[in-house]
């Protein structure tokens, strides 16, 4: 993790992180220099040194780290079931996960750009992992004829862009609460795939009951 | 417009936005000085300021510009007709005119936070005209009995993070034509906000009338 060792780094670490996330949120990656993120910290610029190399990868540390969490807090949560209840878990995990992560979500969003070509691969690689995942969810939906998706893929992108979305009007205190805005996402989400009469198709008996429960 | 009138500046002034627009994506708002922008014209620094007096009015034009021209040329294509067809009118007008304008759509995401406070109102005074017009024909929709909606608002977010999104990974020239992502995103719109069986309620034979057509 570009980490080194020790009880120093283990403290400094993620203080370092949440100053460069602070900052770079911000002002952006480009206007930040390792001067200021030692100085948020409290430290100087030459002990800053002794936990990243470099700002391209604190930069990259951040971005990775934040997919890695992604994956990994997915990974436990993940199960069986059909395809409407793995839906339903994923949407509601999606928003848990990055309702808090305002400042990680806009990061690893506008500065993909200042990544360095490995770097980036890198974050693209984790990002598809977790897009992928829904993915399968989505074909599972169709192969049992309880979700019309034409374009998995596609549907995949949209989804994900509407319930990350989310953040961009969030803030704590305000109208809704997180648990009603799963409920008003999970409902769109569950529409969304719904195979409608209009599709031609008859409702096989199992997704209506899929639906009710 | 903060530009002055004149010849002079009507032919600068496209070139400033452009190159201003161009390096604010590469860059970030923070690490761009007027001097490169003045150097991306191929003008001298000076001159620069007969277009603009300040940084933060050139982001404020372009970020203004964009909203203006989105609400234009909406008001231009907007009709009457049913909330289905209003819809379906909307979504495809968003996608059209987001899709070519990827950049500003990075920077007026990405930049609101770099607005100074007045600038940053008229800015989201814009947005919400345009999140209202969408919400209208939400709103129109559930009083047809046309389209299950539960919050309107929050749908309206919802909808335009979804199709905003495309901008995050459509390229020209890619797997699908502007065409065939207007038909998946129309299809996956019009599915969301349909009333389903699962709702309990009857079809009127009007929306099954307006889903066939």
């Amino acid at each position: 993790m570009g980490r080194k060792a020790g009880s120093h780094s283990e403290i400094t670490g993620p203080k370092v992180r949440e100053a460069a996330l602070r900052l770079i949120a911000r002002h952006g990656f480009a206007a930040v220099s390792m001067r200021q993120i030692a100085a948020e910290v409290g430290i100087q610029a030459g002990a800053l040194y002794n936990y990243t190399p470099d700002k391209q990868s604190l930069l990259f540390d951040l971005m990775r780290s934040h997919m890695e969490e992604l994956l990994e807090s997915r990974v436990t949560s993940a199960g069986g079931g059909s395809a409407l209840e793995r839906l339903e878990e994923f949407t509601r995990f999606h928003i848990r996960f990055h309702l808090p992560r305002g400042q990680q979500v806009f990061v690893s969003y506008m500065e993909l750009r200042n990544l360095e070509p490995e770097n980036f691969q890198e974050v693209e690689r984790l990002r598809r992992l977790y897009e992928d995942e829904l993915e399968g969810i989505l074909r599972q939906g169709v192969e049992e004829g309880a979700f019309a998706v034409a374009d998995t893929k596609i549907t995949t992108l949209a989804l994900i862009a509407m319930l990350t979305g989310i953040s961009n009007w969030y803030r704590e205190g305000g109208r809704l609460s997180v648990g009603r805005i799963e409920e008003l996402y999970w409902a769109m989400v569950r529409n969304m795939v719904a195979v409608l009469p209009i599709e031609g198709a008859e409702l096989p008996t199992s997704v209506l009951a899929a639906r009710a429960s």
